[in-house]
């Protein structure tokens, strides 16, 4: 059993911080949902478990044993050493970075997503759940957005960071390069179009790429400027806003409603 | 300068646990945005604040006290004690419960969300702020779920308990009647009607009722069993589910852009 101590473990906690999993070209996943999802699509090098964690977990381990991972045990303390999370699960699997190029991300999708400055990892990983879920070709980390491969981004992805591709670019205007010919939706609280009215209908139609901003600041005004549209979800209440990734879903929802009935209407 | 020894800032204390609100019929506002939302909108006895919170909250404190709210300085300790959160923010308000009777919540509301056993506060509250968004008339805390006047319940709402009629009732038989009515929707991952299918969008035009159930188990058995329809939200992506605040944003904003371009048609 491999403790804390053993260099393989120790250069699996440099993978806690994104300047090791730069170097490394690798990222840690936890828990069993996540390491489970990761084993299906991922590249995983290897697992570290402790004993309770290989006990409750039989069919994983079996599962990555049998694609060739190698799942090695650890000591509690060895464990907790590569979680970032208050109630470490004990099993943690060592993968590739997940992101692919730019371009090869946006190739052929009709929705893409953009996180222009996202800095909270939670708000990041939960707008990359929303994108899985509404069908999203692609989402694009953009400028200073959270690194997707942080490990409270990938909890909160719960798996979809695994589910479709997704690039990562800092030069924003390399972003806006490669999104050519989809229209550009830039979410904003105060944007000129309302998400419900009909002509946001008739532009939700075609392919799409939306660009959700940081939380404090929205969307970077150099990203505005060059937006097709700057949308808002309407507000019917009396709530100020809405939390970011749920704003996302709803846009993202509205999106592939449209887009698919135009396929139907089509069809 | 009240200490937490005070026998008003004891008192106060207790209505951090939910016996203690009950029995009191106030509880605890904290923070600088959600105490003006109480002091605009709900009923409040005084407001506790350290000297700090005093200093940058002039205004508000100005506000307070221009609607005879009395604001009293009490020292940190005392502040902290009055704080569930890990960061208190020195600023603590006394507010006469919110909650106003089902019927009374229900009457007229073409839009009533209910919440059948949510027992994550943070949730709760990220439903109720969805709810506000999306024009709701009114919110049932309905069956075991959450107290709406639990703190961290009332700082995911940011605000928007304050902003439209809420009601708890703990017997589903007695919340199911007073939805007469109104059509039925269980929100429910496996429903037999897609949120996005075109029966639903006639559905989705008559005045609603959505039921979300909890975290765990979804809607009970019993309400699913009365629901006219259990909708599904669509998961086009490979994501196996949306969080639960998130999935109830869709829904409402699903309802509120058919009822009103309804009401746009006929007008």
């Amino acid at each position: 059993m491999l403790t804390e101590r053993t260099p393989r473990v120790a250069a699996a906690r440099k993978l806690l911080r994104r300047v090791g999993r730069e170097r490394a070209g690798r990222f840690l996943v936890e828990g069993a949902q996540a390491v489970r999802e990761a084993v299906e699509y991922a590249r995983v090098h290897e697992i570290f478990a402790t004993g309770l964690a290989l006990d409750r977990n039989v069919d994983l381990v079996d599962a990555a044993e049998d694609r060739g991972i190698m799942v090695t045990p650890v000591t509690d303390k060895a464990a907790d050493g590569l979680s970032d999370t208050v109630t470490p699960q004990g099993l943690v699997a060592v993968c590739d970075l997940v992101d692919v190029p730019l371009e090869q991300a946006c190739e052929d999708a009709r929705l893409v997503v953009v996180l222009a400055g996202i800095t909270e990892p939670g708000n990041a990983g939960a707008v990359l759940r929303a994108a899985d879920a509404a069908g999203a070709g692609a989402v694009v980390f953009a400028g200073d957005t959270v690194d997707p491969h942080n490990g409270k981004a990938v909890r909160a992805s719960t798996g979809s960071l695994f589910h479709l591709p997704v690039a990562r670019e800092r030069d924003l205007p390399t972003v806006l390069a490669a999104l050519h010919g989809l229209t550009l939706l830039a979410a904003d609280g105060h944007g000129e179009l309302d998400l419900h009215s009909p002509q946001a209908d008739e532009v939700l139609a075609a392919p799409t790429a939306w660009i959700f901003g940081g939380e404090a600041h929205g969307v970077p005004d150099t990203v505005l400027a060059r937006a097709d549209h700057r949308v808002r979800v309407p507000l019917y209440g009396r709530a100020e806003s809405l939390n970011l990734a749920t704003a996302a879903a709803v846009c993202l929802y509205a999106s592939a409603a449209r887009q698919r009935s135009r396929i139907t209407d089509r069809g």
